[in-house]
């Protein structure tokens, strides 16, 4: 089994990567890739097996091309009748779910990875929620916002409001640095919602819609969406008329939300497509879905809006959000990708798949929140169909029971056969191979990552991609430090009582050692981190997962912490303040090691907003309107 | 924050037990939940928001009732056209995925807990794969299967084989001891299928179908379901034909698998439509859905079959599966509990709900699959809006974000207000609380639950519901103990070299000890238990979690490990021989503890495994006609 990966994550590529027989058919009917070679003499193989597919299948089931250029941008409208845009809010839905805070940089990356990905909408944040997250979209906003490629695409940068003045003006100072910003507003329109949580008649609530969606376009904006909450659960005929008056008060995108996830495919799409039908000036903008998942059906929900007439879907990577999250962009994507053509009527979308794998993992590294193995399209076994199957058995599997191929979605990369670091690997071919997994780092993180990659190149024959990812995400993608691990030295077992002694230095390079006693390794070191840093914190959630096979693996550790009352942003949804939370990780070959680091650097991220937030964060006013999206 | 969870998995539960104001509204209403407090005198609350969304929902969208009694179990036929069987493939289909492997034991917990939940049909496993799974099914269907409820439920065991003499005969072999036993056969139908996997014709397969229905119904087996392999990317008139021939044969359920998961709910609605129009003798045989979830519309699959005529859904908990898993079962009966009523024309099941949240966690436990925290209706976050949101806050949300209450799904119990166990607890209370989670344990187990109870209550203040879950799951549900932890010392960090010493006990209560050396505290242990184990082991996967909050939590670790090539059972879908992996699973307050525990565990296990199997596997014979399901 040599040639079996030592990255979990990277099997399936892996393994065809070692066979040379493995053949890429077209990518028209790439999905259907296997090795032939048991059946027929290996030369007229892959003949012999594409004609054949090319006859059984050619109209029926393949992914299809590549799809023609995206359509020029114009808000309320899209030259294409087949074009659905992706409107991303990983930024948005995604890091309110609980223990998702991201800093502004980590949110930064993520919407550099959304723009590689093609999408065509990033929803960056709730700007009215505080400053953090206001700076945030800010910042989105003037770079990713203005970076427009060869082909003049750039993604439209949108931040979402409650429907009142002090919030859409807010999003619009946070957005209009972009060359194509975008407000979305929303109210709230079910009974349940209008009667128990807005408190407002039907009249009340067209009103206020009506007014905040001029407002937003009266300050420039000209792409505002809205979108009624609850739509799953509202009155059709009340939703007509409100959506005919937010249409003449200038909205160019309808966003229809199955806010609790309740609808199922043939219900949302019914309703998707009464709304075409029934809403007066319908015509003249774009209609959009936005499904929670909370009975598993949010991608079929999507489609079925898709398929009913929506041109935008509104997705998150790997369907992170609140509850049981949003459609996930993997799946929607790959599932028009692969059956938009005969199944969807010819629906396509602008994004380049070979960028899911990597949004996947810096997704899951940043918001803490883990995919499980069998999550469709970027799970772990999602291409693998037993561990230590005969290789030849899984080829022969790749044509009968594989719809997507790997490479499709950037888990098998080109030159990943020949490429395997060891410790003769020298700080260019380092700084290639990060490159190639999408990390393009300065001199200086290079340099620190180059050292620690020689530390554990001395210690393990072969330094995998895994190995690599970890260590940068180790290196690179922590908060501004202001503790620092020095050394730490840790007694423990079933024998006596557990110690630890810590040293750390702070912002200044000072040290601090202390010792503390504790129920186990990891106990009696985080309490000596506190004699040293002071700072209240409660640790809700602690894991760990080895990222590469092997006893001597590099083990990833995750945690996330409370700190006192004091990072209390506003929730779009409940117009409550709600307490951030702090996730942190660390990485080596030291469990208790990694342990320590992983809380170092969630303390510091929570020390990096306490600096940043004055004693009340921006936050509601008694007269605001509850709502949400 | 006082009165959140101490347990996060638990949160809302616990939040709203602790209030006294919140009301359960009568099943009908239940996902409507809420506390008017803020908006009503408390007197009049609920009164008013009863009247309010009855008068608005009564016709719409409501969990419905408990459905009437189910109709008898007869095999071809169900007497009530809107009852719709559950058929549970956790024990096949999902423990054919990469690492889950269990013990029989483990598989007739999990049998138990189905039997619990009232599914219809346990497929129990695929007996020609190796006597341990032959070994498995028969004790199913010996103990699960004989186990008449005062209701007269009784669940059908089903064994799946490939579509060849030996292995429907071992097949029956195994279930024929349940009162009522099943034999599951299939043969794939698609042309890529019977051209490159089968290399037959459709005459040739037809008649293989055929006979082998004939087959299984000469052996005395009076319930036999057949399924056309990718019946997805079949050919329609050649399924209307297989499937006629195998009714005349005497197949009294017809399964329809969507293999590779590449259908969309409109198109598996139509194939199941399709069938139910075109192929003679139909309505004598029940039809049944197998949707895979590679494009993450399993459910919506399952969903659309059903409304289509299905009367049988194969499902398996958490979704767990080979690649991106099944269609699941929770999300399924769920979905159909809430809208079946509505929007499915009335469909309904017999599952007893308050079970899956018990069975979710049973089955993630023994699989080592985890479940990501957004996924639907088990997941951690599933029923929680966002860490530390006031208390108010949450409660007002129930009513309008919430469609499902955790009760219904057993995640909040009746009496759990007033139950933290703490040190001065005793045995009975211990048993009382245990018994409530679904654990009836004999007085050994007890025993030694006690003991460690009293040691971690000694630690930690409140010792939760979790904490107790991960003690049973970490002394009870472990394999035959061969390797004992009796000591462990470890000294590591970032002065020096890591070294653990271990003390372990044998079989026969023999000590040995070891020391080693490695790059961190679980490597030097690791390999000090492998000097004196001496079994050759490769750690696929490390994880380890922290079942409760705090930093003295109780922390859960997790290995798979892959011995030498001995273990080589066959697979159904590959017909080749596989390697088994082994997880393992320690819990304790020391990560290095538990850690080492965890790889004892998984040892323990591969030895199992290696003293009942000989030299040989029961294993594939050259003439066998390689099929799936």
């Amino acid at each position: 089994m040599a040639a079996v990966s030592p990255a979990p994550r990277f099997s399936v590529s892996q393994l065809s990567a070692a066979n040379p027989k493995v053949k890429s058919f077209p990518s028209s009917f790439i999905h259907f890739r296997f090795s032939p070679s048991r059946h027929f003499p290996s030369s007229a193989a892959s003949t012999a097996a594409l004609s054949f597919l090319r006859k059984t299948f050619k109209t029926s089931i393949s992914c299809s091309a590549a799809p023609s250029r995206r359509p020029e941008y114009i808000p309320n409208r899209i030259s294409d009748p087949h074009y659905v845009r992706v409107f991303d809010t990983t930024l948005r839905d995604g890091e309110q779910s609980p223990g998702a805070t991201m800093t502004s940089k980590q949110k930064l990356d993520i919407a550099r990875q959304l723009a590689k990905l093609g999408v065509d909408v990033i929803e960056a944040g709730f700007p009215a929620a505080s400053k953090d997250d206001f700076e945030a979209v800010k910042a989105i906003a003037e770079e990713i916002g203005n970076a427009v490629d060869e082909d003049g695409y750039v993604p439209v940068i949108c931040g979402l409001s409650r429907c009142n003045e002090k919030d859409i003006r807010t999003a619009w100072d946070a957005v209009k640095y972009a060359k194509r910003p975008r407000i979305h507003t929303f109210i709230a329109t079910s009974p349940i919602h209008m009667e128990f949580k807005l408190r407002k008649s039907k009249e009340e609530v067209v009103e206020i819609a009506r007014s905040m969606v001029t407002f937003a376009r009266s300050l420039g904006c000209e792409d505002v969406e809205f979108s009624p909450e609850d739509a799953g659960r509202s009155d059709r005929e009340f939703l007509y008329q409100i959506l005919e008056e937010v249409i003449k008060a200038g909205a160019t995108t309808l966003n229809i939300p199955d806010t609790v996830g309740i609808n199922l495919p043939s219900e949302f799409g019914q309703l998707i497509a009464d709304i075409k039908a029934n809403t007066p000036g319908i015509e003249n903008v774009i209609i959009s879905t936005h499904c929670q998942n909370d009975l598993g059906l949010s991608t079929a929900n999507t489609l079925a809006g898709a398929f009913s007439g929506a041109r935008q879907v509104e997705v998150t990577i790997n369907g992170i959000g609140e509850r049981a999250g949003n459609a996930s962009l993997e799946e929607v994507v790959m599932a028009i990708k692969c059956r938009g053509e005969h199944v969807l009527g010819g629906l396509y979308t602008g994004i380049n798949t070979k960028h899911i794998t990597m949004a996947s993992k810096m997704v899951e590294d940043y918001s803490g929140l883990q995919v499980q193995p069998h999550k469709a399209i970027v799970g772990a076994n999602a291409f693998a169909h037993e561990s230590g199957i005969h290789q030849d058995g899984m080829l022969k599997h790749k044509g009968t029971y594989e719809i997507i191929a790997p490479e499709d979605i950037g888990l098998e990369r080109a030159n990943e056969a020949g490429i395997v670091l060891g410790k003769l690997s020298g700080r260019h071919a380092l700084r290639d191979r990060l490159k190639e997994l999408g990390y393009e780092l300065d001199d200086q993180q290079l340099g620190n990552i180059f050292w620690r990659f020689k530390a554990v190149a001395e210690q393990k024959k072969r330094v995998t991609d895994a190995d690599l990812i970890a260590l940068v995400s180790d290196e690179v993608f922590q908060p501004e430090t202001v503790w620092k691990l020095h050394d730490l030295q840790v007694t423990c077992g079933t024998l006596g009582l557990s110690t630890a002694t810590v040293k750390l230095t702070d912002a200044d390079g000072e040290e601090h050692i202390a010792c503390a006693v504790g129920t186990g390794p990891v106990d009696s070191a985080y309490k000596a981190v506190d004699l040293i840093v002071k700072e209240e914190a409660t640790l809700m959630e602690y894991s760990m997962n080895a990222v590469t096979e092997g006893i001597d693996a590099i083990a990833t550790t995750r945690v996330l912490i409370r700190g006192e009352n004091k990072h209390t942003p506003t929730h779009a949804l409940t117009d409550e303040p709600f307490e951030r939370t702090f996730s942190g990780s660390g990485a080596g070959m030291d469990i208790v090691v990694c342990s320590v680091k992983a809380y170092i650097s969630a303390l510091n991220k929570m020390l990096a907003f306490k600096r940043r937030v004055p004693a009340k964060a921006a936050s509601s006013s008694p007269d605001r309107t509850p709502v949400s999206a």
